[in-house]
Parts: C-alpha cells; structure tokens; sequence
C-alpha cells in the first residue's frame, strides 16, 4: 500500500492529486523520476554511486540506499510512471523534525543552458546562497506537544535572511519554538541534536573530510536533510540525529578537482552550527554555576 | 631610490612609463592607490588588518606588513601619487620563481554594481576560476640556468584550462621547465617547495584552519602568491618558499559568515598541490628502489 509522505518538507509534493513522492510501510520512498534529463541524471547517479567500490561505508551511509527503479501508479492519478525506490530515511522516525538544507553558493554548472543558469543564478542571488553557501528550502519542528508542529509556508522559507537562517537552526534545536512567539529560542536540545560523538555537527565533519579529497561527484543543487525525534532527545538523550543528502538531478563528473562549491557552502553550515554549539554550552555553564540561570543564549548575531 | 620592481607576474605594471608599483632599496613596495572606490577599500583593510588584535601572528605572517601610505612621483612621470608602503615580499628572494593565484569561483559580491559583476562573471566563466575555485594569473619560473625564466604571457596565462593548470602547477616545481619542450615536468623540487613542514601546503593548510574559522573579512578577488627560490632547493634543501596574501581591493566585512568562497578555492589548490606530492613521492619511491628509475611521474589526469 502505497501513500503520500507525511513528512515532506521541501521538492514537489503529491498533495491534491499532483506527482509528487509515495511511501510504503516497509521503509522505502519512491521518488517520481522527472520527464527531463533531470529524472535520468538521478538514476544515472544512484547506479553509479551504489557500485562505486571507491565509497567508504561511513560515507555511504549518508546517501539513502538505491533499491533500483519500479514502474508504478503516480501520485496523481495518470497512470503508471517510473520512480526511483530509494530508503525511506525520514519515516523510521515517530515524529521527526526535520531540515532541507540546500548546499552551494552556486546552484548552476558552467554545462547547462544558459536559461537554466541565469534561473539558477537569481534564485542564488534572491536566496541566501550567495552569502553563505546554502540556503533553508524547507523545514517542520516539533514542538512539546505532540500536536504543535511549526512548518513554516514555503513562500515564507524563501524569503529566509542570513538572520533568519541562524534563528530557525536555533530554532530547530529548542524547546519553545512551536509557536511563532518571538521567544528567544532556548537552544536546549543543541547539546544532545548537534553535539556528541554521533551529533549532527560530527556527522557534517565526516563528511566535510570526504569532501575535501574525493573528486567523483561534483553535487550541484544538493541538500543536506538533517532529522531528528524530538521525543528520543527528551527520554533518552539521544536523538537519533541523522545526517543525509539527497536530490541528485545535478550531479557532474568531478573529473579529478573537488567539489569546492559544496565543500565551501558545508564549512560555512558547520560553523553556524558550531556558533549555536558554543554559545549553548556558555549557557549550560552559566545555568550549572548558577551565576545568571535565566540568563537565554542570545547570540543572534 | 625608487624603481620599477624585476619580480611582477600580475597586475598594473609600470614599464613605459604606466602607473604601476614601485620598490625601493630597504624592502618596501609602493603600490599606487586606484582612483576608484578600490583605492580606499585597500587602504581601510590594510588599516583595520593591521590593528585588529584578533589576528594570530602565525595568521598574520601570510600579509605583507603595512606601513602606512605615501605621496611620492608616480611611475608614469604624472606627478604625486598616494601609494600603500607594503612589505615588498619578493625583492627579498635573488632569483624568486612566483605564482599568483586568485582564490576563489566567484569574484564578485552581491553589493557591487551590476555592470561589475556582469564583468567578473564572464571572467570567472571564461577561466578557471568556476571549475577549479581559482585561477592562475600570472607566474614566473626559473630554470637551470640564471639566465633561463619561463614567464608566459598576460594573454596566454587567461586561457589556460584545467589542464595546463594542473601542469604549470607541475612545472612550477620541476628541474627541466625553463624552455617550453613539451617535456614531462620532473617535479624534482616538489618535495622541498610544495612538501616540508614550512613548505607551501604546510602554509596553505594553516591558512584553511584560519578560514575555517574566521568570519570578519570576505576577501573577493584576492590572490595566494607563492614564492621560492630555485638556488635555495639546490643547494640547501630549503626553499624559503613563502605564501603570501595580496590585492585586498575587495574586501568586505564577514558579518559573522565565513568565507566560504575563498575556503573553497582554497581547499581545491590544496588538492591539487596535493596530488603532485603524492605523485612525486611515488617517483622518488620508485627512483630510490632503482625499480624504474627512468620513470617520469606522469599523473597528468
């Protein structure tokens, strides 16, 4: 029994009898594969990448495993349509926050039309791509309770500034974000979502360090989808925190020179993370010392 | 006594009667400030750079020193000019062999001009700068003899590929360069130039850590210069090479980003350099257990 995601934050959904993604209950996604050379591109890729014996596990393991592709019914009722069958990473978890961060300053390659380049180069430019390397395309926090979830509207996550950008990855890591209150978030699941040995921030190092050697992929218009259950950091404090990249329509041939675009863009993410990191653990020592223990972490800017 | 420096592989120079930068005899290089905007940009980093305690000195070695500006006789006969009193960090070395890489895919910044991003646009498009995050502008490279230097012109350095890239980076560092053959690079003085724990990719990777880092200046069209000297490696097994940062025309403020333009480029350089010291530590492996000692490195690709 196939279904529409729940948890969908960012790319085309299959909402209201349009083609977007499905899911079934033994944790596989099938992505619709697009009409253009763009569904070809992503099939091309996932082939190539799950063969390629030059990939260490621990970078495999940020990629969704490729099942291959299956023929069937699409989303919006037109028939059989082929679709990429790919692991399900985000419907494991009860109920995820989850990110959709796009990595890159530049979204386009030197390769393509000049129309898709000059597209591409304004939505950089609209965005916050150029400034710091990525761009939010997408997200949904959980809140305390089950039923306060924030997701902000897609028109709303483009406009994103460099302000907003660090709000909302603090935002994502706090426990007071459900309601747009203005609140100054309390950053309190940082230390457990973004921190530790198996945190996001170690995760994102990880892959920095493949990044800055492997020249195979040059991964354009590619997003870092950062999930995490809220519950699991409250009863457990362990967060079952995961890093994975997916959206590989624009994958090139690195042709022995690095990805310093994607590499550049996730150094920068790295160290918006680090400053929530820092500025978390100055108030965890401050609350621990009982010096100032409603002093909230402020380092907005 | 004011002259026109041997040593320029890049920019303005002041040959025939142009305004170009000049030198003196105590280790100063007078550069003549740009009427433009530029000028006073360039003047107000170097004045900010200089009293910002925030700096490390192992950071702040890669800058030439500041003196301060001075009025003194253009090189173009026109009269007084302003000029930057820099550290001239060239005329040191006898017979120094120089690159001038301009670091980073995107040499422009949101807040210029449309015109001027228009133009740096094409530029990084028509080089290397989109594909490989940097772009060589100008270099000089002794040969065996004194009187042999390999210095190509303006106009062919601007079309080189990826490719002559990837060799004048080779060259940069071989015995046999000085006379175009076609011969196969030897990448004999690799090892002490580019390798070493003060060699050139020990200074680039510290360089990174700082960029890693550091989010107070966003350096846009600001090139690495690499400099050593060819008798130095012959006879002492030292280069004296020296990585330095020049042209700070466009620089901006961080804001609290890092610079994930120039990290990227900067990561890419490294990558390559890289590449040629393992390549020619495999040779002198092979050279030294006599398996193949005719062996050329030839890791073109």
């Amino acid at each position: 029994m196939l279904k529409v995601p729940d948890h969908q934050v960012a790319g085309h959904e299959g909402h209201d009898g349009m083609l977007g993604p499905l899911i079934d209950d033994s944790g596989h996604f099938y992505k619709p594969l697009q009409d253009d050379d763009r569904g070809s591109n992503e099939v091309a890729f996932y082939k190539s990448f799950s063969s390629n014996t030059q990939i260490p596990d621990h970078v495999r393991r940020f990629f969704p495993i490729f099942y291959g592709t299956r023929l069937i019914e699409a989303s919006d009722g037109s028939g059989l349509h082929p679709h990429l069958v790919l692991q399900d990473t985000v419907s494991s978890h009860l109920n995820p926050s989850i990110m959709d961060i796009k990595i890159g300053s530049r979204t386009w390659y030197p390769q393509a039309s000049e129309d898709y380049i000059q597209k591409c180069l304004k939505k950089d430019r609209d965005s916050t791509s150029i400034a710091l390397g990525f761009r939010i395309s997408g997200l949904q926090v959980h809140g305390s309770q089950e039923s306060e979830t924030w997701k902000p509207d897609k028109k709303l996550v483009k406009k994103f500034t460099a302000k907003d950008v660090r709000l909302v990855l603090r935002k994502f890591v706090s426990s007071n974000t459900s309601v747009d209150t203005g609140m100054d978030p309390d950053c309190s699941f940082a230390s457990t979502v973004y921190g530790g040995s198996a945190g996001i921030l170690a995760q994102l190092l990880e892959l920095k360090k493949w990044f800055e050697d492997q020249t195979i992929y040059h991964f354009y218009s590619c997003s870092v989808l950062m999930v995490y259950d809220k519950e699991s950091v409250v009863k457990e404090r362990n967060s079952g925190a995961e890093v994975k990249l997916v959206d590989f329509a624009h994958v090139l041939e690195g042709k022995g020179v690095i990805d310093h675009n994607f590499l550049g863009g996730l150094c920068s993410l790295i160290k918006f993370i680090t400053d929530i990191l820092s500025c978390s653990d100055e108030y965890e020592e401050a609350k621990a010392s009982l010096q100032d223990p409603d002093k909230n972490c402020n380092c907005t800017d």
